[in-house]
């Protein structure tokens, strides 16, 4: 199976990198072309059109920002809805809308294609380290066919059904679990801070009984030293997720009172202009604090 | 050396078995008096009254509901602070306010008793277990003297330094941050659900990636299903904790917007006599949500 | 002129009679024919279909529910947009998005037509009263042919310049102050209820001293009485305009906790199918106080 | 009638010298002597205790910033309780805690003294001009002996009843409605000025059509234009307020979100030692915004 790689941001080059050392025919393509050059050394063919990527490949993997990058990448007269080839497969690894994601799928269907989204938990570290978590959703052909490339590049692979939306939704779900661990996390730390208990001695207790578990020790620990790098994701794209999560709340009806209060913490953080992730909540409680 | 113990609810019960499966001498009281029997079968001593208890103990625990009922052990002629013998050490496991905890502690100290904090995380299985999580706060003698006891009761123990009231404020944070915890889990698979994920799914995925963790595989679980049982504290006693929460952060100048959220909650819970604990603010939320 | 009017709710009804009694030749146009009977009988006329209103009409008036039942009157065979005359004007008196007022400006400009957004700030006894407040916005001649008309329904227009979209927030934003309002008012009566003082006796007092005015008398006194009839919106629709108030935030990155607050209120009020205005949000808070 | 004032702040020079104004023999006692240099030019006597206060005076006026403060002016050998006359009425126009004002006239009672809370709604310009707003509480010949006086200083005397607490709970209340009052101000002209409406138009708009009322058009002035001068209260005071509204409805189980909200607001200016009232909100909302 030839495979092709849109998408080499820190994730998308740490992702294809595992695809590559696991041995596929990898084809790679990035609008900013220096950022190719890794993967070229290790073997990559390079594509300078979607076109062209799309040629052979049996499997597209995208690894994009948000729907209106990805719409740029699929739509158009070098887009990946014209040029993927009849029954080859999109596998949309990124944060989008679920509602995008299913529309997307339909156009996909309507060509022939099949489409899946596959999106992934974890840090570039960890998806160099090929221990992302994978959602999927899609048909269940699109998903077999999927699995080979899917368990090369995380340790485990969990399924949503047929709607692809479903999957983005439990990837927008669960960065807003980390938004809310975090400012849980940001406020009990501070709260103790203030009454003569440091930080570190909050977060041994707390990651080593009730919460020894990676994220929370990662997250925590960034917390407890106000160190916020390195960053899992710009404030812009971390404030896009959240609004998303917003969206569909609204749009479903569901009142989510502590996802309205993470994503007015990722605008003001992206209103800002700070360099740092979610972790970085610990910073704006740690200063209405007075610390 | 010989041991006290006061408050004989299921926590009281479970932690109380444990110092006399240990091999302590233990004498125990309770205002019901009916809640000693299985203690004295198992071959405690019961005292009628706090004097009585007090006689010959070297140590005395207390696990009682909150600052006022604790006071009313403590203090007038049946108290403790009349009766404890000189050096006698008292082990406070309560759930109670930082500011009570060390006024207490220093009216201890002027009567030439020790005193400390030892507030305590788990549920009557857990304590049951003996794998409580402890923080403890006070002077290094007295917890010292402590050590053997705890160490029957508990699976850890954390030190918080000289100040008792510290290791209070670490048991109210961490109920704060359980409460989160459930309201963020509460509020995700609530939005999955009305999107077409089953709360099942959503919980089997979060529960064996980001968060494979007893306390949040516990609490989601019952999230999931909807089923509250068995519960960890009355909606009264939890309600308490979250406005000892918030009073300890108004008077230091901590705005947390999610610790004002889950107080709400659980105002909301005691207000209407329900038998939940906080894992119940997922019925809210769905009700919220029309489900 | 001749002139127009297409929605016959209870506020269309009013407007209309008064653009009637006002000496204008006007028709009118409702999906439900049953709701035209009064106004004809008044003396309009009936069109059957958005093209027979057109034919004649010098200016056409809109006052519909939300974007998506507007869009259906603008768009397709029988649309506004398909006949409405060349130099024609259409006055939107809706409270609908402003991006989505914004497009329909353009569409009506490339076909040679007019428009402005002139949403209007009351219930029906006040629009049947002409006493409306009207945020107006759109070309200057445009609003200069709409001013006759605007004059006979309302009692002050207020300008908002070249945008259409302007005014629509504008109109939003007012929706959400009384929502806000609202909210304020039935958490401080409760507290005060919960606390010996009746509702009767606050509301005396604030609307007496701080705050002698008409909207907080009115919609206090409902509070006050537990009474919220008549309702001056349905919970669909009045979830509706707070959902525009946060995603228009949302898209220009404003932190607005009132405005999450109220929208969550009104998801409620929604999914719980009673027959109220945001006035119910008192019965909320006095529910979620044990009264 | 020989009436003593104690705290000549701002506000109680102005309350004092209506009082002096009106033809009454007036004593004033003031903590730093300095502030009590114009009423004395203006014909009152200077006490330099408050035993000399006391001595004569039939009637006492307390204007002191909180409980604390008003505990340190009632108890001990130079106290109020201790040399108030036997039948003299204590009135107290501080902003203080309900439970602390009853439980202050209860010592009077036991004393054979009379007190009443008479909590004052204005800025010192009001006060000034004998424009305040009064709600008072307590037994009903005591309010009647006030009478006289308040009616010098204020517009109107709204009355709450027997138990003090009750006008102090109205001035909590009604200081909670003006914070919420500016925040949904500044939420508003932040979300128009973001979407080009200037904070003028928003603002000539609402305060003369919906609220035409001196409160909204005063602080929605302040709020239109970033000025924050003269301001109302220093942020600490307004905290405590805003922190005894929080106490109340923990303790008498009333969730209050938007009060939770303008008591985090508080928090963070007092933490931040800005000089700005309340209207400063708009600072915070307009910064969060990237403004």
């Amino acid at each position: 199976m030839k495979i092709g790689f849109i998408g080499l941001g820190a994730m998308g080059q740490a992702i294809a990198g595992n695809i590559l050392k696991a041995g596929f025919s990898l084809t790679v393509y990035n609008r900013t072309v220096e950022k190719t050059t890794a993967l070229q050394k290790a073997g990559a063919a390079v594509a300078t059109t979607v076109a062209e990527l799309c040629k052979n490949a049996d499997i597209v993997l995208t690894m994009i920002t948000d729907d209106s990058v990805l719409a740029q990448v699929s739509d158009g007269a070098d887009g990946l809805l014209q040029h993927l080839k009849k029954n080859a497969l999109h596998i949309s690894l990124s944060t989008i809308s679920p509602d995008y994601s299913d529309a997307l799928a339909a156009k996909h269907a309507a060509l022939g294609q099949q489409y899946i989204a596959a999106p992934v938990f974890g840090k570039p570290d960890v998806a160099a380290a090929a221990k992302l978590w994978i959602a999927n959703a899609g048909s269940a052909p699109a998903k077999e066919k999927a699995k080979p490339i899917l368990q090369v590049i995380g340790q485990g692979i969990y399924d949503f059904g047929e709607h692809p939306g479903a999957a983005n939704l439990v990837k927008l779900s669960g960065n807003f679990i980390i938004a809310a661990m975090i400012e849980t996390l940001a406020e009990a730390y501070t709260l103790g801070e203030k009454n003569g208990i440091t930080r570190n001695d909050m977060h041994a207790f707390f990651s080593s009984t009730l919460f020894p578990v990676p994220i929370f020790k990662n997250y925590g620990r960034l917390v407890a030293d106000h160190n916020y790098l390195p960053i899992g994701g710009s404030p812009k794209i971390l404030q896009k997720d959240m609004r998303l999560v917003n969206e569909v709340a609204a749009n479903s009806s569901v009142p989510m009172p502590f996802a309205n209060i993470v994503h007015n913490r990722m605008i003001k953080m992206a209103n800002q202009d700070v360099e740092e992730d979610w972790a970085g909540f610990a910073r704006q409680i740690a200063t209405d604090a007075g610390l």
